[in-house]
């Protein structure tokens, strides 16, 4: 389950209202008949970090109930670990096949506060957890040394990195190196779209993939090529989308674009994000439909 | 009551259980009987990012019903707008005499989603509104551009800085500079202890007081000498406590200090901050509890 390419859907919210039920159930249905090998339902593109423990219960089912028997996994990070054991518990409740745990920060966490968050939350589960590292929402920079010990305590079962170096060499030694320090039965998977070849090309098991949630067809035919032993073939499909990677640099990450993209392909309504996170304005969609029509990644 | 001393009490919260309403109560009511100039019930110090609404709502009747008539400011910054919303009606609901208001972030914040937050906020509002500007906890740094669209919307009444330069001349230049910008009703208050007498002395009208919530007799006596225009014995008194600062420095902050603090006073139990926070371990304790002896802060 942790490994190939994992598709983590929006969940459209509109405004200051709820979630959108029936599209977020689309989204969903639509990667599983895409044959994506996991659903990422609530990773931060799925906006878990905004939602309230009923709503977070609510769309975790939803994801379970429209994924045809693709494994999902469910994003259970929150700021303190009493709501993460609850969101937890409701994940696994909603048959979640496995979990995502990141380090949500307000006051600065310390490696030991980390440590005894995955310790307590590992010990409580009943499937397999994923660690997320992603220091651009957390602001928590985990060490190899702390990944060493995370890895190492029960149920853990892969590590979501933030990405791996542009040159494929120093890649490829990154991986080797994780992989010496990490147990056998730990995968690597890579995030940061625009390093996703790199990183499977150089030995990473899986994709944690933004654009898989929103455009699965061309993230599968990118992880096949690598997972074939043709990584040139998945060199050049990552290269022909980085106007996609460049959009996200522009506007500060993934997840703005992904939300237009979505609006643009019919997918969700236009206003599809929590407040206060405004969508991109007009032009900047403009420029995401055109990027989206010349790569002709509509569906 | 956005000028002067404005104390900042923890939340004590045991471990993974609930808070400690009766140690609560009691941190407030030592400030209403210390004369502080108001109390700002759920700030940073007060972790009102890890508590639920349903937690939030009591502690802010809480602070009111032990504040004796001091003014109490109530924080309600959410990752969610909507959340922001329920906070402050429940704030206003518990009596609260004005509220406060973090950009709190987990995606990256633009400068309008920020305007857009506080312009729904503060239109929704019938108690004045602190712009709390805290970039080591919300990740978000403001523009003196936003903080004067922000303050010239209604109800907005003061804004608490992160600090001021460590230089006399250049923080009485920032101060003057944001006072040009900012409409006369607003104020501008300094936080980051450490740079208080400074900012007082450089005409901040206010010390958003994170020392004054657990110490409030050395912060009071800090901040009338200031406002006594004797800035010689507010920089000495600011001096004195120049052990708190530098442990403030060693651990990330003031909030584990001032936990370990508030137990060695027998202010609240050893387990006082919401897990993940760990407190600080036994050898750090006995140095803030060998700092408070030496500079005879027990009260």
């Amino acid at each position: 389950m942790f490994t190939g390419l994992s598709a983590f859907p929006l969940t459209p919210v509109s405004g200051n209202a709820g979630i959108d039920e029936k599209a977020y159930g689309r989204l969903v249905h639509r990667l599983a008949t895409t044959s994506v090998d996991s659903i990422g339902a609530l990773g931060s593109t799925g906006s878990y970090a905004y939602l309230t423990r009923e709503e977070r219960a609510r769309v975790a089912r939803l994801a379970v109930e429209h994924a045809d028997g693709v494994p999902v996994i469910v994003g259970i990070g929150a700021l303190r670990t009493r709501h993460v054991l609850e969101a937890a518990e409701d994940a696994q409740n909603a048959g979640a096949a496995g979990v995502l745990l990141a380090p949500v920060s307000y006051q600065p966490l310390t490696d030991d506060d980390v440590f005894g968050l995955f310790e307590e939350v590992s010990a409580h589960l009943s499937v397999p957890l994923v660690i997320y590292d992603n220091p651009g929402t957390t602001h928590f920079t985990f060490t190899d040394e702390l990944y060493t010990r995370l890895a190492h305590l029960p149920n853990v079962a892969s590590v979501k990195i933030p990405g791996v170096p542009a040159d494929p060499e120093a890649a490829r030694a990154r991986i080797e190196h994780l992989r010496r320090l990490l147990p056998a039965t730990v995968t690597i998977g890579v995030s940061g779209d625009a390093t996703a070849a790199k990183g499977l090309n150089a030995g990473c098991d899986a994709w944690y993939s933004v654009i898989g949630g929103t455009f699965p067809e061309p993230a599968l035919a990118l992880t096949r090529a690598a997972q074939a032993g043709q990584p040139e073939r998945a060199e050049r499909d990552s290269q022909r989308l980085q106007p996609l990677w460049d959009l996200f640099a522009q506007h500060g990450g993934s997840l703005r674009v992904v939300a237009a993209a979505a609006a643009h392909l019919g997918l969700t309504t236009p206003r599809n994000l929590p407040l206060p996170l405004r969508g991109l304005g007009a032009k900047e969609h403009a420029q995401v439909a055109a990027v989206i029509e010349k790569l002709q990644l509509h569906a």
